[in-house]
């Protein structure tokens, strides 16, 4: 049996996608045979995917993509996603599997929820992986390999569906990982959504210098490296920051305090309190490496791109799943909470 | 003519200057040969360089590093300059060449200036390269290739002195960049020390939440690049911070003005002036993209580590360069007028 997944935007990350589900082998996969359609408004983008194979066919509009596919992969920036919704809802397949790739998951679930017929099921879902050029031309096969990818089962999607998309995940090499979408947005906005905020902030400060033209010749790797996520799309920056606003001004202001403690001991290091100010920076300093160190170092499960895996069980046939825990939401609350008491 | 370069502390960058002098083919690097001796107070260390054949022999102490040395190199950490500098001041050489590789320039030209004998010349140099992992265990040949590195020769510095360093810096492969102190404390406080503050500013607001432990499960390449820095050595970090804090705290404070602006069009997008916010958002992200995309960009020349490339005039031998301009700093300022004129 082939499955048909149809990609709506088909820029880095769809294209990613395509590119690791069309080399993924049909026997061994875990999806299976699939064949991939794929829709993007920016028809240079849609015939670069093409170009390189990354698509097994084009389709002309997201409602001719959405009409046979058993699962329609979203991979829009996440401002276009609540009138893509709309537009496919009177065209998708009864039963059909319908997730995305947004950075930011309550609002999409919100908007799925609305918009979306409830004839579907709806997985949101967030790989942990990325590149600051965007385009098809820059579709990496690997790009999701070992990657952890988040997965936000909507209340009212079927066991089935969600092994799917889990299935789905594993075909291109991501990590399945359940986890509630206001707890991802949460944590999001601290790992990935403040390092590209001050990676910008970084790049603006220092680049609007008057002196900038003589500075820059001074930057090296360590301006290269912090400067690095400031390339990435403005425009996806823009609408993260936008679909997750309170959790990042949040971590914005924890930056500015711990900037304000830096500063305060560095200037005022020459006063009276010297050697105080200068053993604060110290073990702020201490403290930061130490943390880094560890999670560079965290064991396998716990890394990067490594988290934890689930086992064949936790990814038993629906059957199982339905049998044991009913709703595949509150089977993944039980998971989560088990591994948390562990 | 064997020239002696003692290295005074045999860490990641002497170490790796050590490796790179001895690994210079002597027929036809700018130095010719050398023989290299090493000193470290922490005996670790100095064997580790020894070991990796970056030093041709030990010395016990500094005093016995510097009594034959033609050219003394220091590669302590900042703060241990001044008091190594009074140690080794007896010793040295008449007419020998003294520089030292810290990140910061001023206050070590001010140590220069007050500790060492006016028999002696003193180059401030400073190679805009390193890793976040300190010790010789780390040292690499490459380390300063293709890298600028700043010199900063002291008022009363001989023509032949500021000769000598340049071809050991080109001997490494370095390029030598000649700049007034303060211009370069300036600088590098931007281009530098700000991408560390704010590498250890993130590491230590996002570690210190109570909802590390599961948030470093979503942490990926982007936690990954921008906190890179925070894993260098915090002593370092705090050195270069208590010796360059006026640049330093004018920076965070920038860094800081444009972290609330970027706040306040985040936080108030929901509100009246929401398109306004939106757009401003946008043309802040939009800036910071294509002044990095640009700086990466750079022609040869303006690259990182690939700054201005002397030419074989520019470097001409102490005699025609004296006849032409008198005092190598006011060479120096002539040449980079010149530059800038262009």
């Amino acid at each position: 049996m082939t499955r048909t997944i149809a990609i709506l935007g088909t820029g880095l990350i769809g294209a990613s996608l395509g590119l690791a589900v069309g080399t993924a082998d049909p026997d061994t996969a875990p999806l299976g045979r699939c064949h991939v359609v794929g829709y993007d408004a920016d028809r240079s983008q849609l015939r670069t995917a093409r170009g390189r194979l990354a698509l097994d066919s084009e389709a002309r509009s997201a409602a001719e993509a959405v009409k046979d596919a058993d699962i329609v992969v979203i991979a829009t920036p996440v401002q276009a996603v609540p009138e893509l919704m709309e537009e496919i809802a009177p065209h998708l397949r009864y039963g059909a599997v319908v997730t995305d790739m947004c950075s930011t998951k309550a609002v999409v679930m919100d908007w799925a929820r609305v918009r979306l017929p409830t004839s579907v099921s709806f997985v949101g879902g967030h790989p942990m992986a990325g590149k600051e050029r965007g385009g098809a031309e820059h579709a990496e096969i690997d790009l999701f390999k070992g990657a952890i990818y988040c997965l936000c089962p909507a209340v009212n999607a079927r066991p089935e569906a969600v092994d799917m998309v889990s299935a789905l995940v594993e075909t291109i090499g991501g990590k399945p990982y359940f986890i509630d979408p206001d707890e991802h947005d949460a944590y999001v906005a601290a790992v990935s959504h403040l390092p590209f905020v001050l990676s910008i902030a970084l790049t603006s400060t220092v680049t609007r210098s008057p002196a900038w033209k003589e500075m820059q010749l001074l930057a090296a790797s360590g301006f290269r490296d912090i400067s690095r996520l400031a390339a990435g799309d403005p425009t996806m920056h823009r609408d993260i920051c936008l679909t997750n606003p309170t959790s990042i001004a949040h971590w914005i202001n924890e930056t500015i305090r711990t900037l304000v403690d830096i500063r305060t001991a560095i200037s005022e290091d020459q006063g009276a309190n010297s050697q105080e100010n200068d053993a604060a920076l110290l073990a702020l300093f201490q403290h930061a490496k130490t943390a880094r160190d560890q999670w560079l170092l965290a064991p396998s499960g716990q890394r990067p791109g490594e988290g934890q895996q689930m086992s064949h069980e936790e990814l038993a046939p629906p059957s199982v799943t339905s049998m044991l825990m009913g709703n595949p939401a509150n089977f993944i609350k039980n998971r989560r909470k088990k591994d948390k008491d562990d």
